[in-house]
């Protein structure tokens, strides 16, 4: 825990080992807010083919796979190690369908005091054979998932429907009954694009929106709330993440990648939206947090290019704060230094080739612009150094 | 030289040592068609401005810097080694006005056998006075920069006027006539932005547009044309740039950065027009050719969601291309793994974490859109190893 930064140490630390890291800057872990970790391995490639092709080509076949405990385990130790390398501590995660394999990520974060939202997806229909479950079937195993993740400190269960055009309304009242009894919240692509907000209400007609389908499902305020995307939220949309304090989770790379189009940071933080950041592996294909802060305020800049209209540039200082304050609430203390925080930190190198003193702010905005995981010094996760 | 690519060793190189580099790729090395050297010390920084501010807070006091030639040598030497480690062995480099520090670039890169076109810059109004320079100065000291390259292999001069708005036509003549004397070519910065084309019409009634400017002040014809940008080009714009065989750079990430707009790369390449791609450190933040294919494909992407019409997402290949064969072309016969070529390559290391063996042209594609520097395992440049 962050007892405090100050400029001169106070009396009561006199005895107390001092590092001194120069000109490097101190800067909270990043917060990913949504990220599908068995897509890792695919980040990366098939870039230019259409989403549906996508996922037909890679991404569906590769999560058959973690029917397999062992491929599970390889790939998921990597993605940690890789989260871990790229800054990122607090996590909100996709798996797959597979109990087993998703319940390794959650151990082995929790073991780690990773703070995460990790959740077994659910899908029951409009998907591949190979990957579509019943409805009791997967009702079964999500609460055994649920129920293996009791007690955990770091690393909980979060309720993970796909999205609305791969779950059946009975699924996703199951799911809702769940949700009630354990209090888990509830993570899902939302309004994320023209496609998928369109095939939602055509699916649930009974919905004025993609986000009352889960509010009716039971599946709204037994704890966090998630939306990856959110690029097309009607006024409803909107009135019912406030009203539950969702967060809506950016993920520029990706929604780049997959021709989603942009998110309206700016209007929808002056609306008083929880905005945070994702990388969104493997529909994004860079894993760090940072990275995507710079995209976000590029992305703000083409909105408002293209849609001058009620948008404007962000600043990188709104940007990063999504990445880290915004972001890492979800999670309890973290995403901050301030006093009572989870020391969960970074120590930027200051660049060495800049030919004057960068200021603090300048050294984070080039780490997160033109930086990676080289540029770390140190990590400090729950207040011990990696 | 390349003498062949053979998937049997012929007889007649039976002596030869060979090194097996296992699952790797070898690639042609890279051609940055666009970048600022001085502004190497900048890149990530104060990126959320707008340009004229950005362009006064920073670029315009760090390029004054170079009237200091030891700090020009500190700088150019980092540029470089940076180049080189991201396998860019080929550049078209915007110097500063002044002739000596650019001189250093020049003959660092000719020792080194680096192909390039170096630039001493050229701007004679709407500049800040301490840039701005006299028509008379401003060819004195170019007549100087070009004979002092003269008889150089690899480095080679090009004339460079910022771009029109900041360069008189007597300026412009005056280039010109150097340009045919000492049979120059020419690189700026054309339909860069909406201001940009607007300014340099409303700055020369008499011509239709920006490229003709060039045209009637004689730049264009001597030698190589390259045209940085090139985002809202007329049809007669795009009509001289074939003319003379003109290549049109595209810098993605910069010219998001700037909010200049998206180059229309799959019309331009349907019409015939040479592509490539830039960095165009510092408007973009990244040194990296590389990473600008895959932003190609990703703006490629927005611009047909944002104006479908006359536009599509070009395929990962498409950049690539541009990256290497067609950029490398600029400079002779590089930027090619076939007979003949300049041995310019680099051996891209198979990503170990894929989980399965990646294809060929997948390992490329995961250099460009995650890799960096590290997962360069060897570089050749001029046939030697680096």
């Amino acid at each position: 825990m962050v007892e405090g930064v100050y400029d001169v140490l106070p009396g009561t630390y006199a005895g107390l080992r001092v590092e001194d890291f120069g000109n490097s800057v101190m800067i909270p872990a990043f917060s990913d807010l949504h990220v599908h970790a068995p897509q890792y391995p695919q980040r990366g490639l098939g870039m230019d083919l259409l989403l549906e092709d996508w996922l037909n080509a890679y991404t569906f076949p590769l999560e058959a796979r973690y029917a397999d405990f062992e491929f599970a385990r390889e790939v998921y130790e990597a993605f940690i190690q890789d989260l871990l390398a790229n800054g990122t501590f607090h996590a909100c995660i996709f798996g797959t369908i597979h109990r087993e394999s998703t319940l390794y990520l959650v151990r082995r974060m929790e073991e780690l005091g990773m703070r995460a939202f990790v959740g077994k997806v659910n899908m029951d229909m409009q998907s591949p054979p190979y990957l579509c479950e019943t409805v009791d079937g997967s009702l079964r195993e999500t609460e055994a998932f649920l129920e293996a993740c009791s007690g955990n400190r770091f690393a909980k269960p979060i309720l993970t429907p796909r999205f609305a055009p791969t779950c059946s309304r009975e699924l996703l009242g199951g799911l809702g009954r769940l949700g009630a009894k354990y209090s888990v919240g509830v993570q899902t692509h939302l309004v994320e694009s023209l496609w998928e907000a369109g095939e939602a209400k055509r699916l649930n007609p009974d919905c004025s929106c993609d986000t009352e389908i889960y509010e009716k499902s039971g599946l709204l305020g037994n704890g966090p709330l998630v939306a990856a995307h959110f690029i097309f939220p009607s006024e409803d949309d909107i009135c019912i993440l406030k009203k539950y304090g969702g967060y809506a989770v950016q993920c520029p790379d990706a929604t780049v990648n997959i021709i989603a189009g942009i998110m309206q940071t700016a209007a929808l933080s002056d609306r008083g939206v929880h905005l945070s950041l994702g990388s969104d592996i493997a529909g994004g294909h860079l894993p760090g947090v940072y990275t995507q802060a710079a995209r976000s305020v590029q992305l703000s800049k083409l909105k408002w290019f293209y849609e001058p209209d009620g948008n404007r540039p962000i600043s990188f200082a709104n940007a990063f704060y999504m990445a880290t304050k915004e972001g890492g609430a979800l999670f309890g203390n973290t995403g901050s230094l301030e006093a009572g925080s989870a020391f969960d930190a970074l120590v930027i190198r200051d660049a060495s080739d800049s030919f004057r003193q960068l200021s603090p702010e300048e050294t984070v905005e080039r780490f997160c612009y033109s930086g990676g995981p080289g540029d770390i010094r140190a990590r400090f996760l729950g207040g011990k150094r990696l």
